[in-house]
C-alpha cells in the first residue's frame, strides 16, 4: 500500500484530533477513522467522514409513523422490520464518505452504481502515479468453462510467472512512455498534454477518489460486490467497507447479513415445487415448470441448506 | 371518468392516426396507445408514449455480452434469466410515459418514487375542477387491529352512508368555497391568487400528470404497489399499469410476474429452517432462531405453498 | 410553532451534548443544531444532523486536481473557481439533515426536488395535528394580472377577514370529520381506517418530515426557492435555510450568493446587444433579434443595474 | 470506422423498415436513425430510438399550465419561454438512446454523467477488440502552460511522429499479450480469464455502449462536453449528437443553443460593472470586487461581443 508521508502525516494528524460535536456519534467507527485499510498490492479503503448511526435509522423511522408505533418496538426489532419489509428510506438518512486506491479496471465497474458523489484523481490536470495492480499468483485462474464471466482453475506457477511478467512488463513500458511524453522536451520529452498522454496507461493502473454514498444504496452496492458472481478484484473492496460498516451501524449491518447478504429468493413457481416438498411428495424437473437451468440452481440451494 | 369533450377528441384523432416510422414497435401496446382506462370514480391511466419492446431489452443485453453468448439463448431465455439474476440494466433501456388523473393524496404517496419524470396540472397556474375521490362503500373499511398501516373489517351500510355524506359535503363545502375565493370581486368573489386559493381543498381533489419511466423502474414501482400491503386506492393504479406492461412487452412482463411479483425471500436464518424441514426434521420458533414475528410470517408463507 | 413538550424535552437534551469526535465540524453550525427556526404560522426549520464544511470542498477538490494545483489556490479563492466555473462534484461531498414541518401545498412543491431523502409523517400510520396554516392578511393578495403563477395587490382588510374566515373554518370543519371519522363507534365515531380518513383534510394542513440532502442540490433548491417568482409560503422556508447553510458552509455560501442567487444569464443574442450598447451603439427592440417579452425582460435587469 | 459486416448488415435493414405507428414521430430523426456518424479514427454516434418531439415537450408544457396558458403562446414562444426561465422538466418528456464507440479514457469522463442508462460492451464476458484511437498529428498537443487541464501549441511533425509510434507500439504490444494470455495453451496461450486479461489493455482501447437519457439531461451533457474547455476527444462527439438533437426537436435544440449554449453568466458584482459601464461611467479592477482572475475572465467576454 502506497500512501505518501504526506498522506501519512496527514492521517496521523487527523485520528488524534479530538474536537467536541452535539452530532450523534457512532463510536465504533470513530475508532477507524481515517486509518487506510489495505486491498490488493496498492490500494486501499479508507472512512473519512460519516453522519447518522443505527439510533438516526430508528429516529427518521419514527418520523414516518409517528405516535402509532413509537411503544411498538425497540431499536434492534424495528431496524430489522425495515430490512425485511424493505421500508428503505430511513436507512437513506446516514451518509459515509470513503477515500478509495483501486485500479482503473476495478473503478470501471465500480462507477456503473450511479448513487454516490465521487471525486476522482483527474489525469488530466495530475501526473499518475507509477503503480499497477499486480495479481497474487493464487487468484490467476483460467477462463470459467462454465460461466461466461467467471475463473475456472488456477493457473500453474509457471502459466503464472509467464503471464505475470507480460502484465507487469507492459504496465512499466507504457508508464515508461508515459513518462516521457510528458517531460519537456529539453529533458529528451516531448512535453505532451497530460489529457493525452495518460490514454498510454494500462487498465491495471491505479486512480484513487473521493467516494460518498448513503447507506441504503451502500448495502446495496454491497450485496452485488460481495456476491461469489462478482470479480475478485472488487469483492475484496466490498469486504473490507463491509467491515468498516457493522463498526458504524452494528444493528442495521446484521440486518443486512440476514436479510439482504445471506436471503435467497424464489419465484411463485419455485415456490409451489417448495411446498410440495415440504408436503412430502416428490417433484421432478419436467413437470416443475422450471427451465433445466432454473431447476438446478434451486436444487443446488437446497442442497445446500439441507446438509 | 371525466374527460373533457376537448380531450376525448384529442384522444380519438390520436389513436386514428397511422405514421411510418423506423423506430421498433410494440404492436400490443399500440393498439391500447392513449385510451384511458378508468381507476376509482374519476381517474383514469392512459399511455400516451413509449420507446422499445421486448427486443430492446435483449439487444441491450447482447451489447454487453457481445459474441460470447450469442449462440447462447433465445429472447425469452435470456430475459427471464436477466430478471432472475438482477441484470436490471438492460430493462432501463424501455421507457414509457402515462397520463394518469389522480386524488391528491394518491398522487402524494405516487410521488415518492423518484426515478421518473414528472409534469403535475399546476393549481399557481389554473383552476382544479370540481372533482373529489369518494369510495364506494364495499372499501370503506375500518382501521385495522394488527396493521398500523392496514384496513380492517368493511363498514355497515349505515356507517358507510354517515361517512361517505361527511365526505362527500366537505369536499364540496371547500369546494365552494376555493371558487367563491377565485370568483372576481364584481362576481361577489375575492380574486384571490390561485397558489393561495388552493389551500382549501381537500386531499380528495383529483389532479393529473404525465409521468415518465423506463421499465426497470416502473416494475419497482409496481413490486411495491401492487403488493396487498399497498393502500387500495394506489394499487387499482397499479393494476392497470401492468396490464399495459403485458401488453407491451410481453416477455419482461413475464419474467416479472414469476421472479418479482410472486416471489418469496428467506432469510439465511429462514433458509436453515426450510433445510431442516426438508430433511423431516422437526424444529420450533424456539430453537428456530427466528422471533416469533418472524416465524409467524414464514410459517404462513410455508403453508400457503402447501395447500 | 407548535412543538411537543416532549419534542422541546428532546432538543434541549441534544442541544446539550457535548461528545468527541474525530470528524470535521462546522463550529457555526453546531450552535444552531436542532433549534427549531419559526416559519409561517406553525412550521419550523430545524437542522438535526451535518457532514462535512467547507474544507472538505477543498479536499474533495484537491483529490481531483491532485499535486499539480496543490499550489495554487488558498481556499476561499478555490471554492469560488469551483462554483463560478461549475465544478459540482465537491459541494456534493457535504450533506445537511432537516427537520422540518410545512403545510401539505408546501410539501407538494417542495418534494419535486427529487434529489433529497425523505421520511415523511405517515397519516397511514398516525394521526394528523389539528394545525393548518392560516397566511397573515398582509402576504393574501390577489391574482396577478400579468403573471399566471403570482401574486398582484394585497387585499383590503374586509376582504381578508373574510378570506381568512372561510380559510380557518373548512380547515377546522373537515378536521372535526376527520376526527370523527377516526374516533371508535362507542365513543360516536366510525373507527375508519386512517388511510382514507386522511383525504378529508384540506391542504393547508401542516405535516412534517426529515430531510436529507447534499449541498450541491440544496443550492439548486434554494435558487429556485428563494427566487423572487417562487410562492411565497415556500420561499420563507428557503431563506430560513439559507441563514443556516451560512453558518456552516460560509466560504461556499458566500460564493453561491455571489455566481448562482444574484446571477443573471444573457442569451448570445442578449450579449449581441450589450456588445452594441458598451461600444455606445443604440439598439432598438426590432433589430435586436429579440421578441418583445425577452427585450422588456432584459431591459429591466439592466436598467436596474444601471440605477 | 470499423462496424462489422453483421452490423453494417443490420443497420440496413433497420434503416428500410417502415412501420406503421400512432405515437408521434420527428420526421427529422427518422432520417438519421440507425445511421453510425464516425468520430475520431475508429469510433461512432448512432441513434437507435428515440421517444417524443418538440410537440411532446409543449404538451407535457400545457398539462402543467393546464387551460390557464392555453392560449398564450404558439409552439416556438413556449419552449423558448421554458428554456429562459429553467422549466426543465417538460424537457425531460422527451428520450433519445445512442449506440457509441469510443476510446476507454472517453468513457471514463462520459460516465460521470450520471443521469443516463447504459449497457456496455463487458470484458468480463467477451472479448476485445484490437482497436486503438491513435490521435490525428494536428491534435497532439502540448501540455498548456496557462491551463492546467488543457492544451497549448501542438507538436512539431517530428515530435507528432515520435508520439504516434509509442502510442501504436505500446497499445498493440500490450492487445498481443492480451490475446496471449487468453488463448489456450494448445494454442501457446494461457487460457486466463477474460475478467484478467483485460487490464493488460491501454486506456486508448475502443470499447461501446447503449446509452439512453432524456433531453434535459442530454442538453446539461452537450452544454459541458461542447464547451470549449472540454477535451477534443469528448467533444466531437457532442458535436455529433448535436446534430441528431437539432433533427429531433428543431425548436428545442435552437432554444438550447441561444439560451444555453451560447448563454453568458455574471456574478451580481459583475452585473454592477456592466450596469456602471452602460452608464458611461470608468471602472477599473481595483474598485470593481472582482479578483483579477475575475475581471480577466469578464473583459474577455465583453471585448469578444464589443468587437
Amino acid at each position: 500500500m502506497a500512501l505518501t508521508e504526506e498522506q501519512q502525516a496527514d492521517i496521523k494528524a487527523q485520528s488524534s484530533q479530538q474536537l467536541y460535536t452535539k452530532r450523534p456519534i457512532s463510536p465504533g467507527l470513530e475508532e477507524m477513522l481515517y486509518q487506510a485499510f489495505p486491498v490488493l498490492d496498492h490500494g486501499f479503503v479508507r472512512v473519512v467522514d460519516y453522519m447518522g448511526n443505527d439510533s438516526a435509522i430508528v429516529q427518521a423511522a419514527r418520523v414516518s409513523y409517528g405516535t402509532g408505533t413509537k411503544k411498538v418496538s425497540e431499536d434492534r426489532g424495528l431496524i430489522r422490520y425495515l430490512m425485511r419489509h424493505y421500508h428503505t428510506t430511513p436507512f437513506e438518512m446516514c451518509e459515509i464518505k470513503f477515500h478509495v486506491k483501486l485500479p482503473i479496471f476495478v473503478a470501471r465497474q465500480w462507477i456503473r452504481h450511479r448513487t454516490a458523489s465521487v471525486n476522482e484523481y483527474s489525469a488530466r490536470y495530475s501526473i499518475m502515479d507509477r503503480e499497477f495492480y499486480i495479481p497474487e499468483p493464487r487468484v490467476l485462474a483460467m477462463q470459467s468453462k462454465v460461466n461466461h464471466q467467471g475463473r475456472g482453475e488456477v493457473l500453474s506457477a509457471d502459466q503464472s510467472e509467464a503471464v505475470l511478467s507480460l502484465l507487469r512488463n507492459d504496465a512499466q513500458k507504457c508508464y515508461d512512455d508515459y513518462e516521457k511524453m510528458l517531460r519537456n522536451p529539453e529533458e529528451n520529452g516531448f512535453g505532451l498534454a497530460r489529457e493525452l498522454a495518460r490514454m498510454n496507461l494500462t487498465l491495471n493502473s491505479y486512480s484513487q477518489w473521493y467516494w460518498k454514498i448513503n447507506l441504503h444504496n451502500l448495502f446495496h452496492f454491497l450485496q452485488l460486490r460481495i456476491d461469489s458472481h462478482a470479480q475478485y478484484e472488487i469483492r475484496v473492496y466490498a469486504e473490507v467497507m463491509l467491515k468498516t460498516v457493522r463498526a458504524w451501524v452494528p444493528l442495521a449491518c446484521e440486518a443486512f447479513e440476514d436479510y439482504r447478504k445471506g436471503a435467497v429468493t424464489f419465484s411463485s413457481t419455485m415456490m409451489n415445487v417448495i411446498g410440495k416438498l415440504l408436503n412430502g411428495q416428490s417433484v421432478d424437473q419436467a413437470d416443475s415448470g422450471l427451465s433445466k437451468r432454473e431447476w438446478t440452481e434451486m436444487m443446488q440451494i437446497l442442497d445446500h441448506y439441507k446438509s
